[in-house]
């Protein structure tokens, strides 16, 4: 991994095992030499799986794979591979994703429909699937879970693994849920998110499972933007082995899946605020609160059009406190505004309020803010209550660096 | 102006003087000192004109006063200052605008409505009309008409003046269109444009030149975009001086306006062009023809979702052909695309065919298109036969310079 994003946590977590769940990482040359680039995770029989997908029109091959495999509900084994994403490659590309499954499956002695596959990397080279399926052969499958191996297994431009984990309650039972991510570029909304996969050994049934993913990465992974690019291959897998248990679980709302939702919730907004700190070139993280939209809806859409603005983006960068950019994006969002209602805060200070700046206005203070590496800017756009919080990061001279030549 | 584009045209052209237009510039010390940063133009009587607008939901008040100002269509006098633009500054800002319409009718002898007002540059910082006011009093507005120093005193971090003008007939007499724009960031579709100012000594009436400008917007400045954000004071007006007598213009269709809008789609694409040209820090100059879409609107969709993807923006800065972001940037587009039909040729050269590179691609003639400083993209997307064609810059270090720190 290249130099380490300024915004990184301290450590990756220490997260426990989950019962149910072996990890093995790898480094099989898909595209460097020497990386851990496959990730293989085996689940015991009886685990359920939900899923959120990518909403490209272009969308890859495992991803159409996996959407296919969810009508069963259950899951043997993930395979993930990074360096060279599995999309846009046609009649071949579906031919490794159907020779992964086949591998895999034979190796857990399971139905290939219960095996799940996400590809990371660059799009439209083809995927050589020999070095899958020939690492695939002498996995240790038998060997315990290395949570930070196999975050890093699916690292692409990342600076650093991601990792997140709660405890929680389900009735009288203790239940462990713990996950995984990658970012860092083609980041966007309007999608399911980038890779993320996230484990329970709670016993949760796969329809129930896929109401509790879908809203919870509703306010996670689909409030964050990096540089409004979105994957062609965005995955988030939640997989439950169902080896605590606990009271049964028949419906979404049920009370004792309050404090499960809760800490899913919690597992999942960590892991996207770490998409966002490892944001190619951050070097701030930026929490944008709208309220007074006509709905939440609304709200997001200026909470987005703001946090793809490269001219607030920049600005942020260059630690310039530049607010008539944001009542610019609030403009361009195409939701409705009251220009002349509008108010605008930075790091809790009021800047301008009722359409214009406030009388006496000091830029000392916000330019303080401004320098910190944690930038917070709320706008209020006086027409209703909606409200909305997305996350996103600054766009600096890192990111062209990244971005200008990734390929070599 | 700061260093000098690399894309700038030679030199400015050499725009014939139009009848019934004077235009004077000065430094009025708005922002800068010494910088032209005042157009002030004079139209004799009887001059009609049409207008566009930013579409932002936050427009300035100059803005809102031309809209209104347009329901008479007649044109006296237009007042455009550069560096800090009269927006989101509440009721102080509105009333600069009446102030800067008073004293101009006074100046010229009309009615406050016969007074156009644009203003450009910072937003949300007041506007201190005396100066503006102050520099009209003294102004000489029966000065010839110098368009290279009309076209700079609207510029902002424009790093050249940017003018064209079409001599062509109506019926038997020749009559002469001539604009002036400015740039260069916070360029963006769905808007009018940013500032361009275009006139004619054609004898055509306001509801007839508003449907010519409209249309002639969006197939040019309505198919562009720099960086996707949209300004609050995009303003594009069209005054026709009536000085040349040829036969009567009752309809828009009319056959002898066949040349007229061909010549005024020339200047406004060539003027659209040198705002792209021109945008923040741009290296290359990029077309990008979409075909095989769900239909035009579809494909101008799809266009701008390439055209505005950083990660695309930022691949043609690095002088690298990484078309896989372009298969990624038309399936974000949330336009219909077949993924399996996709083709894609850079330069000419066909990558990409039936969702997959082509059999023996040959990146060598690619990689040395994508050296030059003009890059054309084509995609089919393989679904019915939408086409429409966008341009756009790429996306380098230059435009973070200029934007980290922009209001110091």
């Amino acid at each position: 991994m290249t130099k380490l994003s300024p915004l990184a946590p301290e450590a990756f977590p220490v997260i426990p095992n989950i019962s149910g769940v072996r990890m093995t990482s790898v480094a099989c040359g898909v595209r460097y030499s020497g990386k851990l680039d496959l990730l293989f995770a085996e689940f015991d029989v009886d685990t359920r799986v939900a899923g959120v997908f990518t909403q490209s029109q272009t969308a890859a091959a495992p991803v159409q794979w996996c959407k296919q495999a969810l009508l069963e509900g259950k899951a043997r084994a993930l395979v993930v591979n990074s360096g060279n994403a599995n999309a846009f490659t046609g009649k071949s590309g579906e031919n490794t994703v159907r020779l992964t499954a086949e591998y895999a499956s034979e190796k857990v002695n399971s139905k290939s429909n219960e095996i799940f596959i996400a590809s990371t990397g660059v799009i439209g080279e083809q995927l050589p699937h020999e070095k899958i399926t020939d690492a695939m052969v002498n996995l240790d499958t038998k060997v315990n879970i290395d949570w930070r191996s196999a975050a890093e297994a699916i690292c692409t431009t990342d600076t650093f693994p991601k990792g997140s984990y709660e405890k929680v309650m389900i009735g009288n039972s203790e239940v462990l849920i713990g996950g995984i991510a990658k970012g860092s570029g083609m980041i966007a909304p309007n999608m399911a998110t980038m890779l993320s996969f996230i484990f329970t050994d709670a016993s949760i049934p796969s329809d129930i499972l896929q109401i509790l993913l879908r809203d919870s990465v509703e306010k996670s992974f689909n409030c964050i933007t990096v540089d409004s690019d979105t994957s062609t291959s965005d995955t988030v897998l939640l997989f439950s082995t169902c080896k605590v248990k606990h009271r049964c679980i028949k419906n979404h709302d049920q009370k004792e899946l309050i404090e499960f939702k809760l800490g899913l919730d919690r597992v999942l907004l960590d892991l996207a605020h770490q998409i966002v700190c490892d944001g190619e070139g951050a070097t701030k993280f930026i929490e944008i609160n709208v309220s007074g939209a006509d709905n939440h809806a609304a709200a997001k859409e200026i909470g987005f059009s703001i946090a793809n603005s490269p001219l607030v983006k920049t600005a942020i960068a260059g630690e310039d406190a530049n607010w008539g950019r944001i009542v610019m994006a609030v403009g361009k969002s195409g939701q409705k505004a009251n220009r002349d209602a509008l108010s605008i805060s930075i790091g809790g200070i009021l800047i301008a309020s009722n359409g214009q700046v406030v009388e006496g206005y000091d830029e000392i203070p916000v330019a303080q803010h401004m320098k910190g590496s944690s930038i917070v800017i709320d706008v209020d756009v006086g027409v209703n209550n909606g409200q909305s919080t997305v996350w996103t990061c600054d766009l600096t001279h890192g990111y062209i660096d990244i971005n200008a030549d990734y390929r070599t």
